[in-house]
């Protein structure tokens, strides 16, 4: 393995911690500074939808997120495989959510399985495709937080 | 640190990644080529069961996951250490999982405790100690979801 | 990016691991060989405890951890940025554990923001903030689990 080799995976690696940690502060520029311009987030069952593009994933993922009162994703596990520039990844996704309408929970497990090019030496999903594993809906009892803003 | 050191540590942690990407998509011959030939899976309480060498490896997991309607593991933290050809790791890990047959679920929380060889420029483990911190076998109410077959 | 930085962001993520790994295992001797001498933990909502240097936040982990029957924190997504011999780090959180006395839970989710210093080569804390997002103090109702000791 070369050292480039080693840095193209730190970064493809990165691209998914942004994706948890912007989705998780609800900090819409840097989650769409993760795309490619006609990126694919392809979201399965039971959910189902597909937004082709940044001029849908923007507001998808503003609207989406607007659904909870609160919203955390944990990536696991990356496999990453590069060819040139172009690669692909997997994770094992955890996510914990609550509707604010009615307390109901998003307890999620689900893999995302991601396309991604090298454009101008920067890493960005052409497509993101989630799969769910289990799904829970039951009300979740406990306390939500609002987050401080933060700057970094 | 030399930038070897940093190599091998990155394969070591993929190491574990892969083990828990392969389980949870039962990928049983990745799963396998994880391991020495002689390598040891020792699994500690509660379930108490020692696989000695992939010959019992192989029809282990095989076994094991042939229990669950959705089997979900998440690794952290990874702690290790490397000395020449051989290395340790540990890593917290998360697990949720539901039997198939009573919907009685396993939510475990633990620790793997790993032994690692260097064998023909690849690092395999020679033992993995699973040591349980939490389990908890209350019924899972939600909705699994069958996987699409994968080529990656 | 140089090998240098690689090696940099690389200390500073199994800085975090060990954080989660010691504090899993109760080894407060590496807990706190990870913060500068005048280090500060500051432990928000709804807990809100700040621990000012290393003569508070020895005493402060022994007397958390012994709160409880077991604890399990898993760090998720880190984000972080170097600039010479300080950084900041972020992390998402995942926090279970069950108080000895009453069996109630602490299912948590959180951010970290940490700000670094490398003080003769070595990153250390010199700030942790825990920023709660979700806190569920329900009852879990499994078995916990004695760890054997552990040298590594």
């Amino acid at each position: 393995m070369s050292v480039e080799m080693l840095m193209d995976i730190h970064e493809i690696k990165s691209l998914g911690y942004q994706f948890a940690d912007a989705a998780n502060r609800k900090d819409y520029t840097t989650f769409a500074s993760l795309w490619a311009d006609d990126g694919v987030w392809d979201i399965g069952e039971p959910i189902s939808i597909r937004f082709n593009g940044l001029a849908e994933i923007k507001p998808g993922i503003e609207k989406m997120l607007s659904l909870w009162d609160f919203f955390c994703q944990m990536p696991h596990a990356p496999i990453i495989h590069i060819n040139g520039n172009t690669a692909t990844s997997r994770w094992t996704m955890h996510e914990i959510a609550r509707r604010a309408d009615q307390k109901e929970g998003n307890f999620n497990l689900a893999l995302y399985e991601d396309k991604l090019k090298k454009i101008a030496g920067k890493w960005v999903y052409k497509l993101r495709m989630y799969e769910s594993i289990y799904v829970d809906y039951s009300k979740l009892p406990g306390q939500a937080f609002q987050l401080p803003k933060t700057n970094t």
